[in-house]
């Protein structure tokens, strides 16, 4: 069976060594001293690894059961979301007036990898809980807020979000569930919503679904959504729950992975719902959610890649099998560890500098989100907006194949169910579908947030990396040679593809389309390398500082180097891609292919 | 659930047009007129889609069971594989003599293919007996061969193949099942194999197990391992089955796919084996077995990707989503297909491309096989072992990545059982680890095959594409542009990494494992390459010629330039890399990751 390990160290680095959180202005952060953020990230280590990992393998084994309308977790699932509340995890970036701990979004992104490192099905429930909850936070009124954000907060009542359905995902104008207006206020709500995660389980007493639907006589396709709170069970103003209401659970769908979630087909039968926000401005409602959700899913991307890359390793290391080429290294034993091969170092070392360049990065994108939401700051609420696609997108694409890569390591035994090997893949491969296919993120990068607020973000992220180097570089040719001038490299790249875009996306929006997927992964790339080169810098100041733990700091030296000659000189391919247009892309007829 | 159309205007294409097959001067292969090619191809696809495919995901839900001993494969496997018995398919490309059609080795390979996309786990069941058919053929006594092979080659009997024990698989030096001479000749067999697919099950009256084991007192490690004959029923003098032999399975696997294959633990207990070639010669007599299973198992990787991508695209065609970007493509529906988008069309053309470049590199392979065969033609036979490494390694990982990307087309569906896409990248899994994972292969093509014969047969593969591209250019400056240019560069940089691999191998061979996998992946790249080129100009042969069926033509050469522009270039990427040494692959000491 698997292991896991939060990683402590690493995330202590990133935040204290990379980020310097206390030095930050941002309101809350000075809080953030090393040991405060260790004492948390310690903690929820020890409830990660030795609570929620080994239900990991139980929940995909036995997976959610549907009985007469009501929905079994996996045996201890009940248990541990018990002692997960109990210790107020699910609150912990949630305002205190609600019963939660306020903690800045980046303590709650390190602990979410960990949760979803150990057990991604798990984390789910307590995930779309927080992203409805701040729904209900950003578009609630305050009797919303009053009656359902307490009892979510705390996770006794759990959320979903309802979007899909059966012949629309994507385009959502085409949706067909109804809201009929009430005369108290209230609406019923009336349809079918597929790919409901936790739509229905058995460890909280209340789910508070929210659902995108129509409101009857309302304008036609997108203008015409409008999304509704519609919890299971009617909640009285003495906040006591009441009846049920009419939604109900069709189905479990029998999914590739994720099994401990329960992913339904709900039935909306007239259910009451109560208008969240303003009347057809559903979408952008539901996108406070989707923004969260897709961070949250990026992390889920990085999570998989990280617990897969832990059990790899230690399997590198223990499993005898061949010599090393250049000389035994285990002479006492009838074989070398895997570890010793070339290749199977190529593969650990690009598990390793995807996982820690990943975590960097999407510490950082919740370090502007804490900058846009508790200073106000609207260039970094643009940056990470920008890069949201990238972070979802990117880190699911590369998080999985790292999973399959660590699967690989095990040979025979990877594909094999009891290793907990193709279990990673299985649940990884969600990440690159839900919350908006990659795809769809591609096209939100290239289609709207490039030029989002006329170019205005990516061009400050263009002087963002432009300034790093001018600054950094000079001291160090060594540094400047295997870390500053390959990132150097990729950015003109990059640059050069967003140019391409606007030459030749102007006269054929398809010249930009076609290449928008290899563009959100050169912007990945480039991301990982500016995080690698901050690293970088980072270690080589705590060297020089004269560290007691030269071997971490080294260590990430040579990581870093790694990534910079392996991995980043990607985007010259994608760039060759994306000068290549859209001919080739749409030459055939559909009829033809 | 997936349909499957066998694609055999692709394979009369391939063989007709580009391999031009009856002019060929290996024997057998003037009878493969076009006519006679198609009615097999035909025949073999009708067996596949009608009978085959709907098995695939019964299969895959049912799996096989064990009761008492006995394996039960899935609800009408054994039916499926009578017919396939009846209709003389597992003797197709097997002598005469022993009641097979002896037909060229590329029309079972062709054939192979259709039986693969179809259901890969049934296939399985045929395609093992067939590598233990071969051995048996190769390095067997005649008694050996009357007693065993009438019956293989029928599949009345099937075969297995036992290499892996729980504690080796690549490094089989360390095995420790023994054999025991007995006074007879024959050997008693000792000792538990796992992974062993097709291992015990009920569509057979005898299973013939070929398994590796170590004489007692013989050699220490690898030179002491020899290959056996153990029958699960002994074969009496004439020809009848007698008594129970000392073999029985353990367990059946519990495995990420190929659910409808038992893969198996077996026990062997004193059982009764036949030595099978020489003793210690072991690995020399697997090895016939081995590259036979390597090139099917390429084909693997090719069949599934081209299963899944044919259901991506119907997919893509029919459901509807958004708007093309470019104008309303179905004005009287409430969506455009999905397909005129262009990220979708992105992703269908990389699957397209993939999968006809990877079918005409098999079936270019298979003639190899059949020219190193039927007419001794020793260059043949070292430019395809060569490549066995390539066929096998890069396209099951590139096989393997298609499968995901035609998930992908499918949004949340593909990760939904039911849609079968799962299915798809689960089963195509398995073609990256077995019968030697990639990483092996890497680095059998870089230690061992490039060098092989003071390394006559990469310069000679060199030669052969120089030789085409001088022999082609100059006629049509367009297609010299958009094929032969590109064919030109991703040579040269195998070239140089080749050359890289001579230069900086010999002081340290570090820097060139470190590259193995880029550098069977580049290799992939070159020969899918050449193989478009080879397309192309069988494309504008016909086109030149007046074929009725132009619209064919035009698609293979638009399919081939978006080969050329946006997947050959992968070849840069590849060669930084190796060109980038071992240096940032083994700086870490291993107790440092």
């Amino acid at each position: 069976m698997p292991i896991y390990t939060a990683p402590v160290k690493d995330m202590q680095f990133v935040l204290h060594d990379v980020l310097n959180v206390t030095a930050s202005s941002i309101p809350g952060y000075d809080e953030l001293e090393a040991d405060f953020t260790s004492a948390i990230f310690e903690e929820a280590g020890k409830l990660t690894s030795e609570l929620l990992a080994p239900l990991n393998t139980v929940g995909d084994k036995e997976g959610c059961r549907l009985e007469n309308g009501v929905v079994y977790t996996p045996t201890g699932f009940k248990d541990a979301f018990a002692k997960v509340k109990e210790g107020g995890w699910p609150g912990l970036d949630m305002p205190e007036q609600y019963g939660g701990q306020n903690m800045p979004y980046i303590i709650g992104t390190a602990v979410g990898e960990m949760f979803s490192a150990a057990n991604q099905a798990f984390t789910m429930y307590q995930g779309l809980t927080h992203g409805a909850a701040s729904a209900i936070l950003a578009h609630g009124s305050d009797a919303q807020k009053d009656m359902f954000l307490p009892n979510m907060v705390s996770c006794e009542w759990t959320g979903t979000m309802n979007l899909t359905e059966p012949h629309c995902g994507t385009d959502l104008g085409m949706m067909r569930t109804k809201a009929s207006p009430q005369a108290d206020g209230s609406f019923k709500i009336t349809g079918q919503k597929i790919f409901i995660s936790s739509g229905e389980h058995d460890m909280a007493d209340n789910i508070i679904h929210l659902v995108l639907a129509k409101i009857e006589g309302g304008p036609e396709g997108i203008k015409g959504v409008s999304l509704f709170i519609v919890p299971k069970f009617i909640v009285k103003e003495d906040g006591s729950l009441g009846e049920r209401n009419g939604v109900s659970v069709g189905s479990i769908e029998d999914k590739m992975g994720i099994h401990g979630n329960s992913t339904c087909v709900m039935n909306y039968d007239g259910a009451t719902g109560y208008l969240l926000g303003e009347e057809h401005k559903g979408m952008r409602a539901m996108f406070t959610m989707m923004n969260e959700a897709r961070l949250g899913v990026g992390v889920q991307g990085l999570s998989q890649a990280a617990a897969a890359y832990e059990n790899a390793l230690a399997y590198a290391k223990d499993r005898l099998q061949g010599r090393a080429v250049t000389g035994t290294e285990n002479p006492n034993g009838p074989a070398d560890p895997l570890i010793v091969h070339p290749d199977i170092r190529r593969s650990l070392m690009d598990q390793k500098s995807f996982v820690e360049g990943a975590r960097a990065f999407v510490l950082w994108g919740a370090s502007l989100i804490d900058a846009a939401h508790r200073s106000g700051d609207k260039d970094a609420d643009g940056l990470v907006s920008l890069m949201t696609p990238v972070i979802k997108g990117f880190l699911t694409d590369v998080g999985y194949d790292m999973t399959v890569k660590a699967q690989q390591v095990y040979g025979g035994h990877g594909y094999i169910e009891e290793w907990g090997m193709s279990q990673f893949t299985r649940d990884a491969r969600i990440a690159m579908i839900y919350e908006g296919a990659n795809g769809v993120q591609a096209l939100d990068l290239v289609g709207r947030k490039l030029a989002q607020d006329g170019g205005k973000h990516v061009m400050a992220f263009f002087d963002l990396i432009k300034t790093f180097i001018k600054e950094s570089a000079g001291q160090d040719a060594e540094f400047d040679a295997t870390y500053l001038d390959p990132l150097k490299a990729a950015s003109k790249d990059l640059q050069s593809a967003g140019m391409y875009f606007m030459q030749n996306g102007m006269k054929n929006p398809n010249n930009a389309l076609a290449g928008s997927t290899d563009f959100m992964h050169m912007f990945g790339h480039v991301c990982l390398g500016y995080m690698w080169a901050k690293m970088g810098l980072a270690a080589k100041k705590a060297l020089a500082d004269g560290t007691s733990d030269a071997e971490f700091y080294e260590t990430k030296l040579a990581t870093g180097r790694y990534y910079m000659a392996r991995q980043l000189p990607a985007t010259a391919l994608h760039l060759t891609r994306i000068q290549s247009g859209a001919d080739t892309v749409m030459a055939l007829d559909a009829a033809n292919f």
